[in-house]
């Protein structure tokens, strides 16, 4: 076994190769994980089912929960996603190599930004074993050595990926060691100490896992934290679009991030907007926790009589939850002002709408929510990579810095500098000197 | 006084509210800032000499060089630019609400990356009195808010400008809130746990201020560390270029981050280039810490005998150190891959460049060395964030994620994505349903 720094370093020797990598190769190189994968279809879902064993006999002794031994079956439809992601990324614009700024300082001096991998990736994820495919593509694509470690309930099946990706990367121009797989905590602990070989920390869950790592490392960390999302409703809002998106934004995949956890009403939409969507929640299954202005003004509307009888009454702690589950906090505010104080106070900065016909008051929203998403009638839900059309994603970043919203391959990128000059030196430019050009160069040809 | 924890909060609400503050109203703001400053001159100035005076016993008592003394006078033409500073930031593009993506997802479903600002940031920077007008300027103009901390030689001067700035704030749309100066290091220490308000720690200074702040914080930091830039002379270069370049990133400005260290040559040019780099070096003034090769390749060349004399034996350590004065560190190289990972393991990722007359050279340096800046036949010393024509610079970021490089007003902003629906929910999109359109929306209009 190595030992974290010997990971880091090697991880880091891997990474100035793979810099150097056209992205052809780097291409080829996903297509030949992709094949290799596809042809240990066997040797890896066999390792998936002694997983699935160990988690079933944990789910008997009352140790796991059910949805959770779930999540780590490598079903057919998932292999197939899996091996099909692959090639989606592959076939993705290559992200390394593009000239994002261009200026010419000069005659013959010429600046150009060009974005290149940012280097050496550690990535803490859940245990569903398709991600370690997804990630691998990801990294590789973008030219970035990553180390990885994966929820310990999938241990068999991410050494069993990790092997093969190992083998397939022995036939490419990829160092095997751009790609690591490491399985303890403790693993992942020495390695926060690495920060002369690792460059990004990239931790996909809780809150709690977050703001440990961001306590225990100098390494930068892209955060992909919880999602706490709101969508409020103003009174101008359109009845049939208002119902629409509060019950997908809840219902459509309530354990998402990007699922919403709180509903937030205008005073004066209170009895008219507010039961038509609360009778569409709780039809739908939803439990509703009311604040007692929004209990009341259901309780006082035609809602139907057995639905009232299943409002729950919130507490505080309900508009700082993350429910994952059919479970809603709901509460009257006296106007936009308030919905977005209390956005920007209990939300985590993920992704929040509004409801309304009025464009003033959907800017005002979107301009003074501090989250990486502002929609305007429109389910959260959207918020996704995928989605958003950049193929996949690393995650959903709620970071102020760098990459915030879904991170796909641009997130994993950064830019250096080049200068193209002719024997120019500084101190020929300045006061009484030459001057600087600073022109836009449009005929972009390096 | 405030508390740190006050000092926070203050930020964070002044924050909210500038964020919605107009870009007109941004740039008014800069402008009374400016005007209250002209106005407060002799106050100012005054402080000032309070600074100068303390800086002066110290220096007589030998606890202070004069060099640093020398950097807290405010003269006149340091006034002059300080002011004139502020305008043309005034002057620059507003980098807020910037589209730097649009898509369409569906018809009626658009979504658009705006750029905004980060929130609020902490500034941590040297004495020079000038400085703090320069951040404040950048902050506001980029909307965001800020707590400065400035070098404790300048203690006087700060408060008074600070103070200038504050009442200049109170006439205009920016929360006076929006930018707080604290005085002491137990202030800064107490910030760097206000991770729930403050949003980017900018640390201007040297690779230890930046160590300790990393290691005690979980806010990200953007660290502006030491420059150890490196020139690399390949066999092929012009020897007119490479001793104009070579001096002038060496001498033009010594003290800079962006001078040149480490000089690397290729075995091949060292008795034929590096004998008329090292005269002109040496007429320069510059030591030369030579290695055994470059000494003996020199010794041996046609180099004047006096020169001879004064060459000096270099240790391991001099390829670590930023001289920042009129010393540069000398290597023989056997070829470009040498000289590559000389730089990518003894350099801090600034700024390095390649003497050749060769492209294929130049792109591969350029490609493999992992810096900020690299540069082909140029001074290291272009690397600046008024030189590359960001008007100005927070600083020159070493970071590989969110700004790498000169940092201006772009690297103080982040993004957010706007998605303008029609009541749509993602459960009407997939496999059966509705597809994703994916196109560029190339008319905006929002």
């Amino acid at each position: 076994m190595s030992t974290p720094t010997e990971i880091a370093r090697t991880a880091a020797l891997a990474s100035r190769t793979l810099k150097a990598v056209s992205g052809d190769d780097r291409s080829a190189a996903l297509t030949a994980v992709h094949d290799a994968l596809a042809a240990a279809k066997d040797e890896i879902l066999a390792a998936n089912q002694k997983d699935m064993e160990a988690a079933q006999a944990l789910v008997d002794a009352g140790k796991m929960k059910q949805s959770l031994a779930k999540r780590l079956l490598l079903s057919d439809s998932k292999w197939d996603g899996m091996l099909e992601g692959i090639l989606d990324v592959r076939n993705l614009e290559d992200p390394v190599g593009k000239v994002t700024m261009a200026t010419k300082l000069d005659d013959g001096l010429d600046l150009y930004r060009l974005t290149c991998p940012i280097g050496v990736l550690l990535v803490i994820f859940e245990a569903r074993p398709e991600v370690i495919a997804n990630i691998t593509a990801l990294a590789l694509k973008s030219g970035n050595a990553a180390i990885l470690k994966g929820g310990k309930e999938s241990t068999a099946s991410f050494a069993a990926i990790a092997n093969v990706v190992s083998r397939a990367l022995a036939t490419t121009k990829i160092p095997s060691g751009a790609i690591q797989l490491v399985q303890t905590r403790e693993d992942v602990s020495a390695l926060l100490d690495q920060d002369q070989y690792i460059d990004l920390v990239i931790p996909r869950g809780g809150n709690d896992l977050v703001r440990y790592i961001k306590e225990n490392t100098k390494i930068p960390v892209m955060g992909h934290a919880d999602g706490l999302c709101a969508i409020y409703v103003h009174p101008d809002a359109d009845a049939a679009k208002a119902v629409k998106v509060v019950v997908d934004a809840k219902t459509d995949y309530p354990a998402a991030c990007n699922a919403c956890e709180t509903l937030l009403v205008h005073q004066d939409a209170a009895t008219t907007l507010l039961p038509k969507i609360a009778s569409a929640l709780l039809e739908a299954g939803v439990s509703l926790r009311c604040d007692s202005v929004s209990k009341a003004a259901l309780q006082g509307s035609d809602l139907d009589s057995a639905k009232k009888l299943i409002l729950q009454d919130s507490t505080e702690e309900d508009y700082n939850t993350e429910f994952l589950e059919l479970t809603v906090a709901v509460k009257v505010v006296s106007g936009l002002d308030e919905a977005v104080e209390h956005i920007n106070q209990h939300g985590s900065g993920h992704t929040d709408a509004i409801l309304t016909e009025s464009k003033e008051t959907a800017e005002s929203f979107m301009n003074r929510v501090d989250s990486a998403g502002v929609f305007w009638n429109a389910s959260t839900r959207f918020a996704d990579g995928f989605r958003y059309g950049f193929g996949t994603e690393v995650g959903i970043s709620t970071n102020k810095i760098h990459a915030r919203g879904p991170v796909g391959l641009e997130g994993l990128t950064i830019h250096k500098y080049q200068l193209r000059g002719n024997g120019q030196g500084a101190s020929d430019y300045g006061a009484g000197k030459k001057a600087y050009l600073h022109t836009k160069i449009e005929d972009i040809n390096i």
